[in-house]
């Protein structure tokens, strides 16, 4: 019999922590497709992003807030008014908001980098709860690096938050430090030191820098929080945070001994690893649990046949939990509009008017060239659509020539930004070098390869390639994609949109803004989103 | 002050339970090559492959236990008397030989997989244990599924083990399904219902399938064991095993505390992850802790001012301290063979007479192309060479041609194993599809493309390519790897590679051999690897 008390909240920070990776530039339609996934998924709290960072993310955040619903959506805010006041306006027309607000607690945050003083921390917590209360009913402080502060002044603070309204309170381990056993000890200790920590909402946020950041969660979890912060795949700063589905598996792989339990439809676990390695670039290691390759993989033959004399013999889950069955999806060169919108719906896409009469182009040129086409090469073309919508070049030909003997040749056109078109054409190196190395000239950007990879969407000779790029450009690294049963194409247009994105990035070395001045506070300072 | 008592044996198995995970097929030098440089890590023991499974494996334990000094060298095997000697056949040279034996103590398996009886079971692991004996001092036993198993039985199988003698009891987490303090646990009332666990090392073997792979094996080591079986990059069946590095750097970084400590060179992590990453053709993913490639970026602009101002206020450890900092090892085309030789020296590689040729041959091609030759460059040449040697066919010549208004066309010419020339050509689908089409051509193979990946050595224009492929022949996957300047050529090399890989790999259904019938034990039967 389940517990309303056990029951566990899934606070998604993939297009929060997550998207503060290295490379990772999501542009609006793909945050909120990520979220609306998130939303299929069953999270119920989805971080949506840092909206004082720049007018993107404010606008994704807003967008997301008006466009998914059931989740809560959280927009995050260091202390200052400014902050909070482009939190609260991003998040404002959800139906169920939520400001998130935090500062450091460890002194060597608040001497290094904050550069200020305890009592001014403490002002700042106070002040920034009661400013985002007065919008929102729905606030969550967290003190930043709190496993490496003084614990009597974390809960000095964390008292001051709850004092001021804040209804969920966040401890996390910002540099991924903790051990199990300290981090459920923190927060004993923390309920003795702060009783009303009981009467709402605490939380855990774990980086895994030390390969324990599941771990720390579920001992958190022990020692009674009941909102887990995670991402897709375990994105996020430096290793990453805890990934979701690692953590929600756990809970439901052995929930009949520990009795903790969420919301989330496990089913949708794997189209959305999918849909975020895709639209990040970020790959998935074949050995990562729950939703890398070979996670469900019986190929030495001598554990299939145990798992073929009876499936529990190496299997602790199903794939069919996680959504790894086969779609029966099948749509070939005669399957008309309808066909393919009827598809689509069922993959969760919602898509009409001059975005169906695009993706149905685009799926008739993939079907001219294939013979048949899946709901995983459905998933990956609407995917490149999404793209395709903000890149700001377009390839309108190539040409390659190469071979051990002669020197590789390659000259693409481009469609550039100002309608005009540039071409370009290189001699040397190898013809993938060549064809990048024209794409720069015909762009007029020098951009540079830091990473090239190239999938097959299915199995088969004509499976679709995807492939995702890196690329530098003026001190910024960008990723694109591109989708095409030829690769050199695919390369073509992720290298394209890579050069856009770059191009549409603000370096991070400026991001986000200094935190202003606030009303009482006195201390201008700069600092990272919390953890 | 450290104390002997608080000592942590690190057993790799990177070479047995990796090797396992589909795809990988490492040949005998590839594999002397990564058991040197386990060493060279200071790992206490290599678990070096499974003798039995085929005349290939015994060879390379073979081989490892003559060539490889410094760890204790294990092979292992199930309880057959042919698995034995197998075992102990192979690993006889070493200056320090293991034998490893297992048995499944849990009744799905005994049930369904051996289709036995518990009493059998405990025949097989006294004569197995026993015969071991006969031939070695130190001799590891695991019951195999022992985290799903009655406790009771495991127990008394293991004081079985421990009357005939056995010196290491593991105790694994076969299928990945336990819970940290559950794993304590169980270890504690092992030792309460065997008391004389305490006179030999304990050691945990803990699978990734839920997270908690590192934090199950740290909870071992609480409850009082002091080995731990894992692998680099966390590599084994399914999510992998227990990452070496993660709980290397767990027990390094916060020694203060738990007082662990290993026999570990922490900065020759780095290399050893791209050497283990490179040979086996498994990528690490951006985000995984300690050796992914984010694992010390602070891109993030904040977190990157955050560090400037003072390092610790984001970095719980040092990358120097893993072998990240910049070799200073410079190479270019005026280098002489005795810089080379110098040069790979200092990186651990000892090569002499015609290897020195070929490899001096190699660089110099390269050199002739590229400004710069790094330490990068001179680790990936040189793994190269080492897949050159065993691959049955070579690239001799190609030629492609591409382009977005004409039809993609590949030529290929390949030396055959048999000394004779194959040509193919191919028109169609994308230039690299052409090309791996008319390779198939030219060697006569039905290769199926799975992954196809592309990665830069170094940074800057003239980078070499490393690509490395998945494809699939007759049932069986394999990856194959190749080096270039020239992408297309590092691509023809690596599927050639992976053409011949997967002709040379007995499909994993047939394997290894069924463990023939034990005197006394009087069961046949087929068994998985232990854990």
């Amino acid at each position: 019999m389940r517990q309303d008390a056990n029951r566990v909240r899934i606070f998604d920070t993939t297009l929060r922590d997550g998207e503060q990776s290295p490379g990772i530039s999501l542009n609006r339609p793909e945050k909120v497709e990520i979220a609306g996934q998130l939303a299929r998924l069953g999270v119920d709290v989805i971080e949506a992003g840092f909206p004082i960072a720049s007018p993107g993310d404010f606008e994704a955040v807003e967008a997301i807030a008006r466009e998914v619903h059931g989740p809560v959506i959280c927009g995050l805010a260091r202390t200052g008014v400014a902050d909070i006041d482009a939190a609260w306006n991003a998040v404002k027309d959800s139906e169920r908001p939520r400001i998130h607000t935090f500062i450091s607690t460890s002194d060597i945050h608040i001497e290094h980098q904050l550069r200020t003083t305890r009592d001014d921390v403490k002002g700042q917590a106070r002040a920034a709860v009661a400013h985002a209360r007065g919008y929102c009913e729905d606030v969550e402080f967290s003190p930043m690096d709190a496993t490496r502060a003084d614990i009597e002044f974390t809960a000095e603070v964390v008292a001051i938050a709850l004092e001021e309204g804040a209804t969920t309170i966040n401890v996390p381990d910002t540099v991924g430090y903790s051990m199990p056993g300290e981090y459920a000890a923190m927060f004993e200790q923390l309920q003795r030191l702060v009783p009303g920590l009981a009467e709402v909402t605490t939380s855990v946020h774990c980086h895994d820098d030390l390969g324990l950041a599941v771990a720390n969660s579920f001992s958190g979890l022990g020692a009674g929080c009941r909102q887990v912060e995670c991402a897709i795949n375990g994105l996020g700063e430096r290793a990453g945070n805890a990934s979701l589905e690692e953590i929600v598996m756990l809970l439901r792989v052995r929930e009949a001994e520990h009795g903790f339990w969420t919301g989330v439809h496990t089913e949708e676990i794997a189209r959305t690893s999918r849909l975020v390695s895709r639209l990040t670039g970020y790959s998935v290691q074949p050995n990562k649990a729950i939703v890398g390759r070979n996670a469900f993989a019986h190929e030495s033959g001598i554990h299939q046949d145990g798992v073929l004399k009876e499936r529990s013999t190496y299997e602790i889950m199903d794939a069919t939990t996680i959504g790894l069955e086969q779609s029966s999806i099948v749509l070939g060169k005669h399957s008309g509009r309808h066909a393919l919108r009827k598809a689509l719906e069922e993959l969760g896409f919602e898509v009409d008017g001059a975005a169906l009469n695009t993706a149905f182009k685009r799926f008739k040129d993939v079907a001219d060239r294939k013979k048949t086409v899946t709901a995983l090469d459905l998933e990956a073309i609407v995917s490149d659509e999404m793209r395709q919508s903000v890149s700001a070049y377009e390839l309108e030909s190539f040409d390659i020539e190469a071979g051990s003997d002669r020197v590789p040749f390659a000259r693409a056109r481009v469609r550039l930004p100002s309608g005009d078109t540039g071409t370009g054409s290189f001699t040397g190196d190898g013809p993938v070098e060549a064809l990048f190395s024209a794409l720069n000239a015909a762009t007029g950007q020098e951009g540079r390869l830091k990473e090239y990879h190239v999938s097959a969407v299915t199995a088969g000779r004509d499976a679709l390639a995807e492939v995702t790029v890196l690329v530098e450009l003026g001190g910024v690294s960008a990723q694109g994609q591109g989708v095409s049963p030829d690769t050199m194409e695919a390369s073509g247009r992720a290298y394209l949109r890579a050069i856009a994105n770059a191009r549409s990035t603000t370096p991070r070395s400026t991001w986000p803004p200094e935190n202003p001045t606030q009303a009482g506070a006195g201390t201008e300072f700069e600092e990272a989103p919390a953890s």
